[in-house]
């Protein structure tokens, strides 16, 4: 879609100018290249999913796809084989997909792979640590938390010592990238230690799978988690689970669920070739197309060394704005950097992140508790010019404020 | 999309022309006009959702939303005032979106609203009635089956009989429109009784609302669950569910699960303006666009209207051709039609089912156990010229299979 200098939308195929085209902001010149195009765009969402996707993955929402069909179900099949083999978890595992965010996948794996009377120790460095916690609790099932600091990478001795204190502790559940603060966890470290302790692992891969490498061959786990609108490139609406499939066959009547049961939808899937309830054929479309774009620009080390450049040229812009990273770098994963708000009283989130908006970028706000931070994603169908724009974009904000101390608070 | 002679597809705004490409069949010329319009189009989805929804619908999703930005939080507020409108509960009633097919929601829907001690009684005349007792079977909680003949519509009688004889059943879950066989069940009348005994119901209104009346003034229900894929015309991926504000928020401590809990999805809605978990945002502009449609075309009446000499044409034309329908016509609801299949040997549905395919149109097995049946949806973006397209090539595809006894088996 473009809006031109009136503010009117053009729709290439589209005979639709409702309700929506006044919601959308009328943004001033944002593209990827400045130079060569005085046209206007969408805003680039400089979030973790949902992300800004390309042209062809919308595109192939332009289509109704017959959930029954066989061309939907071999595309289906097509996607589950892909998103195995990209952790090279073929021979061992099996993918389920799920309709829904990828918490109703998070959910699923540990209500399914986790029996009843099971006990799950969990790492926790963030908040989506703590949601597998309130997760847990909700499903009534024993949990243990193993608490961290938010700028302290979960640690594998600790993982460790807490498994050899208590042998009745069935599985461990780590975040791989915390999407609260950004850290990257060890997770080979922490694998091997669950797998010596003869302990199962469950991993929330939702932001690192397809961008951090992961290799089921040399990496033990039950189940790891991801969905289709992160660093594949998709639209937000369904997650996923790779699961070992011995452990799959095991799981009969752990869960208390029906949607979310995934014994259930994988039996389903591979008796049919299709999902058992109405899938949403237009997001499996969009990843299908995401994952052939993955795979045409080199899939996982193409997309980690892009993310790379992105983050750091986000960080180094933004350094020279004065402003204070939340981790050091050792810790930081390429797919969302927290910094400290400035210190400066000029500054106030709301209004800045208005005035970015309206410069063509879409931010994140911080989520710790304890410390005044935003966040900025460096993932989606963008390139690091993008980010260079938008510390641009930051700076005039910061000058227009008058937010001189940008130092942390 | 269209789709050349030669098999090659333009994509107006897209330079995707991929692996999808190639599943997309090249089925021959079939469009709403046929006399005007001499281009391929995609085939149409007689299908109960997903279903053919409209260019404007599709087009809605060109564009990526921030999940956290205003203007979504703007579009979800309108998208459940307008779906709580619909059915005129906007005073006594609440509306929660959900992530996930319809089926997540009838899950959320009965763990939310229904007491961990509490026992629903379930008047089964179909497939979706069945998945109600699966759901409650899984969740652990108490249900009882008050068995109908498939081609019998819900008994107000026998629901009073059966909640007079067990004052324990606190609730009753009542399919509306019965998408395994198309049957209407008699809503009014049962929700009188449901009322008048002093329980609470709750309504599976998958496949009706939006086309028949459903007035939340005059019909008492403590929750009414539909999606975003059925007669509004949207695309799959959300659900959403209307409930009674003072059920649910009594509703603490029921669910047994994070994901599903309408309350505390609810809870953080009214206070942060944003779903809890990701949500899929292109689906939920495809349904702000579709409500935009939905009421520019005249709301509930005119399609309801329009649903009806969908099916109209459809029943008449596959009489004419020798089809018995299952039901009888006092029974059947507009919006989609079980079929007796062709007596003939010369039948067989997978055939069939591939060269009605080949001709542009998109049919649904039957889902009855005892009876050999398939479906034809009346839904979707569609008008009864399209039906009487649909009836023509069913007519041209049983005189190639040499199919010459229609009537039942």
């Amino acid at each position: 879609m473009r809006i031109d200098a009136t503010g009117a939308t053009h729709d290439g195929d589209a005979t639709y100018n409702g309700w929506m085209a006044h919601l959308r902001p009328q943004w001033p010149i944002c593209t990827h290249d400045k130079k060569t195009d005085n046209s206007m765009t969408d805003p680039i969402l400089l979030t973790p999913g949902p992300l800004t996707t390309s042209e062809a993955t919308k595109a192939a929402m332009m289509y109704d796809w017959g959930s029954w069909d066989g061309a939907f179900n071999a595309m289906t099949a097509t996607v589950c084989r892909d998103l195995t083999a990209i952790i090279q978890a073929q021979d061992s595992h099996v993918c389920i997909p799920l309709q829904g965010s990828g918490t109703f996948a998070v959910e699923a794996a540990l209500g399914t792979l986790v029996p009843r009377k099971g006990k799950v120790l969990v790492p926790d460095n963030g908040s989506y640590c703590k949601r597998i916690v309130r997760i847990m609790n909700c499903l009534g099932r024993e949990v243990v938390v193993l608490a961290h600091d938010e700028s302290a990478a979960a640690d594998p001795a600790r993982v460790d010592a807490a498994l050899a204190a208590d042998p009745t502790i069935t599985h461990v559940a780590q975040v791989h990238c915390e999407t609260g603060t950004g850290i990257l966890n060890p997770l080979p470290a922490i694998a091997e230690v669950v797998a010596a302790r003869g302990r199962g692992l469950i991993i929330d891969a939702m932001s690192s799978y397809g961008a951090i490498p992961i290799d089921a061959r040399s990496l033990r786990f039950e189940a790891l988690i991801a969905a289709s609108g992160k660093c594949l490139e998709g639209v937000p609406g369904m997650g996923f689970v790779i699961a070992r499939r011995a452990a799959l066959e095991e799981a009969r009547g752990n869960s208390q669920s029906l949607a979310l049961d995934l014994l259930d939808q994988w039996q389903y899937l591979q008796k049919t070739g299709q999902w058992r309830f109405t899938p949403p054929t237009h997001v499996v479309a969009a990843l299908r197309a995401a994952i052939d774009q993955y795979q045409a620009q080199g899939g996982q080390p193409a997309r980690l060394a892009r993310y790379a450049s992105n983050c750091a040229a986000l960080v180094k812009g933004m350094r020279e704005l004065g402003f204070q990273t939340f981790l050091p770098d050792a810790l930081q994963a390429p797919i969302i950097v927290t910094f400290h708000s400035p210190a400066d009283p000029a500054y106030d989130f709301p209004e800045f992140y208005r005035r970015v908006r309206e410069r063509g970028f879409i931010l994140y706000p911080g989520k710790l508790t304890a410390v005044d931070t935003l966040r900025v994603g460096c993932i989606g169908a963008i390139g690091p010019e993008v980010m260079n724009q938008a510390v641009a974009a930051v700076a005039d904000v910061l000058r227009d404020m008058g937010v001189r101390e940008r130092a942390r608070r």
